[in-house]
């Protein structure tokens, strides 16, 4: 076999046999295959597709490219969840301990924002003391002790898709549905889940952009997941406007307490139950979503979610007083809330922009590596659908110094539409594919 | 500017523009831009396409991409050809000391064989003492002196096109017609010719399978020529058979010479006469194509020619007793004709089939640097259309050893099909794009 025939082959629009993505994937994970033959493959296989069977192999070649996981003598079924990213996804946050607490094992690895959205890791370090670097040996003890650990990605786990990722950034090749599709649920199956509960946004502010593109990866990850005989569900939600009313780190994590105190946005809160009850659905735990999320909502009003949440944060050096008291944690010198130019309807709340003005205030970064403050961010005080009078409070920003501040109110402020007409609040849950 | 940008626009189908073009082929030639970028773009680009005017400017970037000859001082007007490669292609061997013979300057660069294609630099390396590695001023004074130079190509001429083309290899990126046009099309620009007579092979051993893609490829070069200001004409021609009889540098030289002196298959020296004549016609040397054509044909009668080639050889360092006596050439050690095993009328000789046939005798090379032995090959006594008598001479093989003899004799017979009913004689030239 010679990687250049495998890239002719599907340059040429034919389907790759499994033995040829397996020679593709290991040949490249070795370094026998150099980056510039990876490149034009990736290009090709952007342009020209792949078959649900060929998505599927390629899957389970990067899942076996490195370690994997098997958390089996810990856990006899393990549910994991993976967004596709968002602007206010905190959902982590909140989902993971809420799952727990009904005794379901969840562990979770992570990864850290990139552009316009958000990374959980990014989030919980923005608690004191909070360690996301766990060994496999720490991973594994801690979801044995706590039912419930979460961790920066390990780059033993899956490393292909680490190759792949950074190569396809670089040369226009991330917005393949078969690249994206293998990528995700390559690490999810390195890291032991047998169930995946998949929460996949559309939207201005999410990667895929219209519902038709996201029904296309929902479907193709759940065939995947069907063909490597995982249990796999997808979620599809509204992304045009932020997730819940927090942007920014430490501003999503005091979000996130409030919710798992039983309160916090309704659209957020919805999410969480969704998000959550599939996984508690997907592993036998409920007889139906609605069952699931009735558990989950009971959790978060009588504690047992607050106190999971609790019991992991510290048992991962987080510090005690910061979730107790949420002002403890990384807090702006400068806090200016931002009135509504005129009264009306508010029609849009473009999240790619909140998204961006984040980015702007220092809360979230360009390129890998770049230094993030957790501290700054957004708040808004009104969705899609409310009505506000001139004046009324809009958003909150949370910055660092004035000329961010007046340069984050000048990018959001154009990114609320208006309406004089009534607004319906748009439908957030878009579709269940299974 | 951003390299993942100029790929994402043609990953997208878009037009790239001059800018974008010149910033990517100078970035590429410098190394600012990494392999792994500009094989995603040629990748992006075989899928996506040009169009003529990105083809244009591409063409000129590269050709602009290191040194340009200037050969104005030495030549008002400088003429140069190239052929798209195939089995039995000695044209420029014939065609330059022809073109020269009528007062014309040609100063041309040529490569060597690799696959079943041969290339100009071995053959006239079977000739002892000729040297193809000329400097720039060599080249210079040898086209000032003898109005006539053949070399290798200079490394310092469109360097882009060099790393491309090896990327190219290697990526499954070769087969794009604007790429491919702007390789041949940058290195005649970068060697200073005022006007190209392309010699575009269609067929079997070709790399042009078919009239569609060649056509279009020589429509592509036209348009090119015409926007940088160049005289630009494109013969298409048969290479389903070999062009001529003789296959194997050393015996290609000898066909060359019976064809300069006034002999030579009747395919092969109206191939001569039809490119030497466009090359004449462009130049403005003739009024048509066949008052060229009348001309050189006369040169090849009345020893003109044949004197041109003598001076050039020996200017070159050829050794003269090896033009006089062709019999002195690389000679096989054994050298043995196959006879027809029908009776019948030759249908086809399948020329890619031929020409691996040499390669396989040791007269080619398979990847670039393997030695090639300069006296083996083929003579074929009978071409399409041709009646044969159980038992005449049907081919001669010229073989270094009693093995590669069996085993060509092997490959070629099958290679030849037959007909009980005549065959016409398959006309050469196929059309003239201009």
């Amino acid at each position: 076999m010679r990687a250049v025939d495998i890239i002719a082959k599907k340059r040429d629009g034919l389907e790759l046999s499994s033995d040829e993505l397996k020679f593709f994937v290991d040949g490249y994970t070795r370094g026998d295959i150099p980056d510039y033959q990876a490149s034009a493959w990736c290009m090709a296989v952007l342009l020209k597709g792949m078959t649900d069977a060929e998505a599927t192999a390629l899957t389970l070649h990067m899942a076996h490219s490195g370690d994997t996981l098997d958390l089996h003598h810990i856990a006899p079924f393990v549910v994991d969840k993976h967004s596709t990213g968002g602007v206010g996804d905190k959902t982590t946050l909140v989902v993971t301990p809420l799952v727990a607490s009904q005794g379901l094992p969840v562990g979770k690895m992570s990864g850290r924002g990139l552009g316009f959205s958000g990374g959980t890791v990014d989030k919980l370090e923005s608690i004191s003391g909070f360690n996301v670097s766990l060994s496999t040996e720490q991973f594994m003890a801690m979801l044995a002790e706590h039912g419930l650990v979460v961790s920066g990605q390990s780059a033993d786990l899956a490393p292909a898709d680490g190759k792949f990722y950074a190569l396809r950034d670089v040369t226009a090749t991330v917005e393949s549905l078969p690249l994206i599709a293998a990528s995700i649920m390559s690490k999810k199956i390195a890291a032991g889940a047998d169930a995946i509960a998949l929460d996949v946004k559309v939207g201005q502010g999410a990667f895929m952009k219209n519902m038709q593109d996201a029904t296309a990866l929902a479907q193709l990850m759940v065939a995947i997941g069907r063909g490597v005989n995982r249990k796999v569900a997808a979620v599809l939600s509204d992304m045009n406007q932020p997730l819940g009313n927090a942007i920014g780190n430490a501003l999503e994590v005091r979000e996130a307490i409030e919710t798992l105190r039983g309160g916090g946005p309704a659209d957020f809160r919805e999410h969480c139950l969704t998000i959550g009850g599939k996984m508690i659905e997907l592993a036998g735990k409920a007889a139906n979503l609605d069952a699931a999320k009735q558990l989950l909502a009971a959790s978060l009003d009588n504690g047992q979610a607050w106190a999971k949440f609790v019991e992991w944060i510290t048992a991962q050096g987080g510090d005690l007083r910061q979730l107790e008291n949420p002002e403890l944690l990384p807090a702006a010198p400068i806090i200016e809330t931002v009135a509504a130019p005129q009264s009306g309807f508010i029609a849009a709340i473009d999240a790619a922009e909140a998204g961006k003005t984040s980015v702007d205030l220092g809360g979230g970064r360009l390129k890998k590596g770049d230094p993030i403050d957790y501290s700054v961010g957004i708040v808004l005080h009104a969705k899609v659908g409310a009505r506000l009078a001139q004046g009324d409070p809009l958003f909150t920003l949370h910055a660092n110094n004035r000329e961010l501040l007046a340069a984050a109110t000048d990018r959001l402020l154009p990114a609320i539409s208006w309406s004089n007409q009534p607004v319906a609040v748009p439908p957030h849950t878009l579709g269940i594919i299974e």
